[in-house]
């Protein structure tokens, strides 16, 4: 397996993904809401991933690395392990491309993302939900396959894909002075930084997380990467810690991260709804719940929202149902 | 009080409205689907009027009524009946301008719309849930108040307003082969004509109507305006009947209306979600409801659908609660 992560993504990679990706993706839209900007005194530009193919920003990352690979070594595919959007997006791109995409995956996921990632064409390899299960069976997949591994988050592919979000959300505002995002892996918020310390390098760039999977949070503060062993969030896609890359960009150029609780989550993906009609996954909530637990940080700016998912199930919505 | 029933809008009373109005609405995005592509045949441009200020199209209209009036008819407010989405608009268009906004309601409307309205500012005066109280109450009110009547469809300048959208969704796309939205009263349907017409005069112009509200259907096929009583539909936005101005554009300018049964339009709703994203009020699915029923109607061309608002209660989805 060749080392793809020994190598930082390079703003002139972002922008060679921008081209690659262009026919794979939609242009988001920004969206806006007085109501929100007046409950905040800032002025927000939510650019909207959930509206994104396969309903996330990580079909960007995914179909770099699916659409940047040589014809020989596309023929044997791509491999990763997720049971989120990463599996779904790097299944939809494979698709698009013509080749098999291999995922490993908990026997345990839900069997509406096991149903999504297949009705993409994906093909799933059950492991046990533990680490060490993970490992091994998707080292018997690569072994197998010969695919090329595309990690969700870690990937230098993955993190010039994501950082097309930001490019195009720089050219759909008139200039911002801070920019927030979500962090689980810190994919996204490592794209945001590769893109903005070269195209906007005044803009502030946040990241924000669940209280009950802060392990960005203290790895901020600590100055190295500390990984969590098994955070409880709603917002699940937040729960995995931070690599050698994204730890990178992150360490290098965020200003701060930020963090909210459950409530507070949940309260944020609900207004959202009530005032812009979004429906965002919990995931996508924490930068709205921190900006208005921060009012002093974000009051007077023009702040840019990463709304980075979609995929929600309607039928289980955590104000409903409860969390 | 004034007739303004007796004036037909021009191309130019909407170009101005456009002006008018641009403060005070979003320039909502255009959207799209690959899998409704295949699924279609068509290639369908959704235009996100569920993202629009208030949740709904009727905003274009309703700004465009109380922007234009002079400063010495604004001072008395005005007024309307609506339980609906017109009645939002107008409030928050009122609010706007700073002037007060009456609104004859049924005591029997659901206590979320009230507080929507008054969450607007606007000001409610009860009445019973007959045709005969609401009128009788609604002179009280427009004689006690002084306030311009604005008609909820058929009012000149409300269709003038409406007809932005398509100038919009024009300016949004490269070309279109036919434009469809559901029809009601036919406000949006009328600015559509109107805009089209000069616009774009070769681009179809297709109405869609739920089966059980299908007095449009009903008119257009007769040849003159039939008003049903008391339809019941879960498409409530689209039970009131054509008036004349509204009739004039649907008469000369539609191409075909379309009409779809509950279980279509609960269906397409559901779809929109899944796919898209979008959750659609019920009186909004008819479009591609009717698009999924007649696919050689629409196959091979460039389709506008203009998704009209996104106030549904997300705690009484149609296809989990019933209906």
């Amino acid at each position: 397996m060749k080392d793809m992560t020994s190598t930082l993504p390079t703003y002139e990679d972002m922008l060679a993904a921008h081209e690659r990706i262009r026919p794979y993706i939609h242009r988001t839209p920004v969206l806006t809401s007085s109501y929100l900007n007046d409950l905040t005194g800032a002025e927000l530009f939510f650019k909207c991933e959930n509206f994104q193919k396969a309903g996330a920003f990580k079909v960007r990352g995914a179909s770099n690395a699916v659409f940047g690979l040589s014809d020989e070594m596309a023929s044997k595919g791509v491999a990763t392990h997720s049971s989120g959007n990463h599996a779904l997006s790097l299944s939809y791109a494979a698709g698009r491309r013509g080749i098999p995409c291999h995922v490993v995956m908990p026997r345990t996921a839900p069997q509406a993302k096991k149903d999504a990632v297949r009705g993409y064409g994906g093909i799933i390899t059950e492991c046990e939900p533990s680490t060490t299960s993970r490992e091994a069976v998707f080292a018997e997949v690569e072994a197998e396959t010969g695919a090329e591994f595309v990690h969700p988050y870690n990937d230098p592919r993955v993190i010039a894909g994501q950082g097309t979000c930001s490019k195009e959300l720089m050219e759909q505002t008139d200039g911002l002075d801070a920019v927030i995002a979500p962090i689980g892996g810190g994919g996204m918020v490592s794209g945001t930084c590769l893109t903005l310390s070269t195209l906007a390098p005044e803009v502030e760039i946040y990241a924000a997380e669940p209280e009950q999977a802060d392990d960005a949070y203290r790895s901020f503060k600590a100055g190295h990467i500390i990984a969590d062993d098994a955070p409880n969030t709603i917002a699940d896609g937040l729960k995995v810690p931070l690599k050698e890359n994204t730890w990178h960009f992150v360490s290098n150029h965020v200003t701060d991260i930020l963090t909210a609780s459950e409530d507070e989550i949940v309260a944020a993906m609900k207004l959202t709804w009530q005032r812009m009609k979004i429906v965002m996954e919990a995931s996508c909530a924490p930068p709205l719940a921190t900006i208005l637990k921060n009012p002093d940080v974000f009051r007077g700016k023009r702040v840019g929202v990463i709304i980075t998912g979609g995929n929600v199930d309607l039928d289980k919505l955590p104000w409903v149902v409860g969390y």
